[in-house]
């Protein structure tokens, strides 16, 4: 359920969810509040008063009787749970009035609105449930009982050409599956990968369990994989679940896990951790819905080449050696049980195909599900992570590239940097007169770090207040308790060491912003590169397609304001959120669609960056905020109030 | 090498293999030698002279020093070295002369005369070798080590439309193999089941293996398995090895197996029986050739419809049950290694597919082997045994049948029946005056008891003698010492206890004759029932086929003469051999050829006789000898001697 939050006196209007965190609420309103402890009320600043409506607040003991009486709240603390009306006490704005009205003001490509909704409309699943009653077998009719099932199958779908069936699975228990209950059998078919290819039987069950069909999408990430199920009998998206990759415990990265695979059995265990990780997050969605890991009956997962390699057992050793080679690009359709996944031992798991070693099927997947290859229009397909990802084309061509932007996107290279989880600052705002923050973390908690989209609203804030210049230089111009300058170099206090949940200062350090600089410059540099390479500007762009589930959190303004985005008309940008997984799920609810990906696959060719001079050349004049190139970024220097 | 023996004064010549044991030869001659302890020089009876030419023979006590002088030798112990010439003394001969020749005057449909050789001559086996080297990978070039593989095999193999490939078997190596040999490699490829299907890459190895290259054919049967090996670079057979199937212990014959496959871990014993047997097969033939069992890429196996579904671990109880329902006659193509065969893990075993749960993958290997399902005329394919499998039709159609013929072919239910193994009375003649018997066994030895050929030659014999008449009964006209009656019935002494290895009397009994005759009546009844169910008689079959161990060591004559076989013209006779082996080597000598086993089999219906009314009808008249239809058998009545 939506509630709307009106903010006074700046009469700003917010939609959000019920339930939803107050001073989360007012950060995406651009209303400013300090709060520099993150929540959890320990700093008792972010005290507003409620007008009208209903607030689920923790009863706090910062506040006081008189405040309580006044319908006094500290929004760190808050949920709203209808719609609400607040006011920002004269006290607590300290004259900062709303500041620029921050707006997410990009479409959302999901299977809503994309031209792929058309086709997935009818549900078509590439696995199928037919409910047969067979002829009982006469002296006269005795063939076997594998002749007899076929035979029914070809006469309940005339178009079927051929019929193969799993060995042996389903061989084992055939003649007593089809007896049990006394001929009447349900058959689990799998469509073939090429359309006059045989159709295949993969499971006989007793009965009619037509109405238990299931499919699961599966994004295998580096850092964390995300399942989600989905009913094939009316295409219902039924739970969905993250776990963090078991592996990480074997390196942060993609290059530390492949040196980890190098080790004695070392690709034995990054495979059965994968593994654990993909069990896990059966078993969970299993628990909730009450269904069994058998029920489900086809799983569809995309991941980076690396990942793919690992959960597959393969030598990844030369996709970190120069020429970069995979092993494998078209991984094969594999008994997902084969693996030790938990699930009916003739499901099969289909891994989108990568393009290059730093170019996986997550890609392909986000290309496939946004329909880029069905389109004319030019896409300009982004998916920012450690190694940012880059597709440029339509339906007649396109582009890829990956180009290493460091890990300062995913909190690695910074100080204080840590992951998306529990305490990290993820949204940030500066009083203009104060230059005193207002920060939101994940979980509404104390601050524990910073991560990768805290980092992108801290440094344009920092920018747009003057405090950086530029370069990413700390301007000095400022005398203020928060800007100092450590041991090593100059840098910005977020949150005091009694608001943090590590009880020290944290930080964002010059180095830091420097770190960020590089990775921005690296993928804008990729962008120009690949869209040069093919004679194209921007401006020839139709559309650039936001991916992953960093992107969804970007804020548009302020990355083009750092020069990670191009500065054009924002109309143009759309966030796809997980990609991968929206490509997995599209080809789960239709087979047609999901045969297509191999056209998306082989319309795409891999541009090496990494030798490359162009690249090199656009990188060094992209080391700047947000460019050194003032005509590539119009709108930032034209503003009055810069 | 081939050697002449010529018997006097008879003047019989009969052609041997060097080293073949005397007695046996003059058997083959027909030429009457006393002979009664089968062998090992016991009875001391078998006295020949050497007037020519060089015998093996064992120093033996038996003989004088004069006759040692005179170049007399015992035939039991002597084996031909060269081309000899044997007098058969006045005294042994005991006026006898030389008996009705017994001639094998059938010719051998081989491959070397079969329509199919012409074909086969172009060898061109199912699996192949390549060897290739790749082009090396480079940055403008750095493609997935399968996609550079598949690139090059497409180049090599330029009418290949798509090439898919195993795994994890091939992948999990994939880029350490390529590279061991600096990007040198053979490639093992499948060739697909459909023509227009894809390649499949089965095995990558590192520099140039392709000079090894072998097939196994390997025959399934219920008491023996035989392997045959196969090099498939130039089609040669190098080497064959027999062993016991070591199910054996768990019941003789189909039905006691089936019965064993219930118990509990019933069916996985019997599987594991079957593996271990055939990876005994393979361990011999590999220790004797030197070769790697690894090195076998391609396992094309035929078996009865029960030893199948034994070998895959398949449910066989509703093949004993009526309507006899085998679980799956076409049967899918197994990695050997995923049974346990000692075996590459991606080489595959084909199994012939099966008719019905009684006419099984071995008879469609014979009738595809045989060439059959080629020709315009007319055949009747016959394989005896437990089962009598039969066949009828050519290239536009088929019937099959299966006539439940009791053991007795195999040594079962007859007193002193046995398996044709050392010691079994495999040949027997009677001398027309004396009734003293000469007898052959399998390994030279004194007897044991009687196997399936031995019964076929010893019925034929006292029929002929008149000491049995045609309803199989004693006639007691005769005073002989062999012929008395037991506390049963009537019999004939075989061999005397002194002169066997059992040390009591081997006899026949009128209960084993009438046990044979059931049998005879069985098959013969089953060929007719085929025949007449199409409107045909034996003047309609252009050719009788007789398959099976057992078929290439009865004596057409002899056969006839107690109505297992039609008294027809002896040219139209034809001996196949193993046509289950037969029909292996084929198929694994030229893919073509190897295809076109699908259309052999659909072909082929079967008709059950089990409830069939003429079927009885036709059996009842049968138990003859030779027949109650005396012009059914013209020759048999028409003969001056009887």
């Amino acid at each position: 359920m939506t509630n709307r939050v009106l903010f006074q006196p700046d009469n700003v209007t917010v939609e959000v969810s019920s339930g939803d965190n107050l001073l989360s609420a007012a950060a995406l309103a651009g209303i400013y509040i300090p709060a520099s402890c993150g929540g959890d009320g320990v700093c008792g600043k972010c005290k507003v008063q409620l007008i009208e409506g209903t607030l689920k607040s923790k009863t706090d003991n910062s506040l006081s009787r008189e405040e309580l009486k006044s319908n006094i709240h500290l929004a760190c603390t808050s949920r709203v749970e209808s719609d609400v009306t607040i006011k920002i006490p004269e006290n607590v704005r300290n004259d900062g009035g709303a500041l620029k009205k921050i707006t997410k003001n990009t479409k959302n490509i999901s299977a809503a609105s994309s031209p792929v909704q058309t086709r997935v409309g009818m549900l078509s699943p590439p696995v199928q449930k037919i409910f047969l009653t067979l002829p009982l077998p006469t002296i006269s009719d005795n063939v076997s009982d594998m002749q007899r099932l076929i035979r029914e199958i070809i006469k309940a779908l005339p178009d079927t050409r051929e019929v193969k069936y799993d060995h042996p699975e389903l061989l084992r228990d055939l003649s007593l599956t089809l007896r049990e209950k006394n001929w009447q059998i349900t058959v689990l078919l799998l469509l073939p990968k090429h359309k006059n290819d045989a159709i295949r039987i993969i499971a006989v069950e007793p009965g009619d369990t037509t109405s238990r069909l299931y499919g699961l999408a599966l994004d295998i990430g580096t850092t964390t994989m995300t399942g989600h199920l989905i009913d094939l009998n009316n295409g219902q998206s039924i739970d969905e679940y993250t776990a963090y990759n078991a592996q990480v415990s074997s390196g942060e990265d993609v290059i530390s896990r492949i040196i980890y695979s190098q080790r004695s059995n070392g690709l034995k265990y990054l495979q059965e951790q994968a593994v654990k990780t993909i069990n896990s997050i059966i078993e969970a969605i299993c628990k909730s819905q009450i269904i069994r890991p058998s029920d489900i009956h086809y799983i569809m997962a995309a991941g980076n080449t690396v990942m793919a390699h690992l959960l597959l057992g393969l030598e990844s050793k030369f996709i970190r050696e120069a020429p970069y080679v995979p092993g494998i690009s078209h991984f094969p359709l594999v008994k997902a049980a084969s693996l030790g996944i938990l699930a009916h031992p003739s499901v099969r798991l289909f891994l989108y195909p990568c393009v290059a070693s730093y170019v996986g099927g997550d890609i392909v997947a986000g290309i496939h599900g946004a329909g880029i290859y069905h389109s004319e229009k030019i896409s300009l397909y982004i998916d920012i992570g450690t190694n940012g990802e880059i597709v440029v084309g339509n339906n007649q061509w396109m582009l890829t590239a990956a180009c290493s932007a460091g890990p300062a996107f995913e909190g690695g290279g910074i100080k204080y940097g840590m992951r998306a989880s529990q305490g990290a600052i993820e949204n940030f705002f500066i009083h203009e007169q104060s230059l005193e923050p207002m920060i939101v973390t994940v979980g509404n908690t104390n601050p524990r770090g910073i991560c990768g989209s805290g980092l992108i609203a801290i440094v344009p804030e920092l920018l747009a207040s003057g405090i950086i210049d530029q370069r990413g230089h700390f301007t000095s111009v400022h005398d203020h308790p928060r800007i100092r300058k450590s041991a090593d170099c100059w840098e910005y206090v977020l949150a005091w060491a009694h608001d943090t949940l590590i009880k020290e200062d944290i930080v964002i350090t010059e180095i830091d912003i420097d770190n960020l600089i590089r990775a921005k410059g690296a993928l804008f540099a990729g962008y120009q590169t690949l869209i040069a390479s093919v004679g194209l500007t921007f401006k020839d762009i139709d559309q650039f397609i936001l991916a992953g589930n960093f992107g969804s959190s970007i804020d548009l303004e302020r990355a083009i304001s750092i020069g990670l985005l191009p500065d054009v008309d924002r109309e143009r940008f759309h966030y796809l959120g997980n990609g991968s997984l929206l490509g997995c799920r599209l080809s789960l609810l239709n087979h047609q669609h999901f045969l297509e990906h191999r056209r998306a696959r082989s319309l795409m060719t891999n541009v090496e960056l990494s030798d490359n001079a162009e690249f090199m050349n656009y990188y060094m004049a992209a080391l700047f905020l947000p460019h050194t190139d003032k005509t590539l970024f119009p709108s930032c220097f034209a503003k009055p109030d810069k």
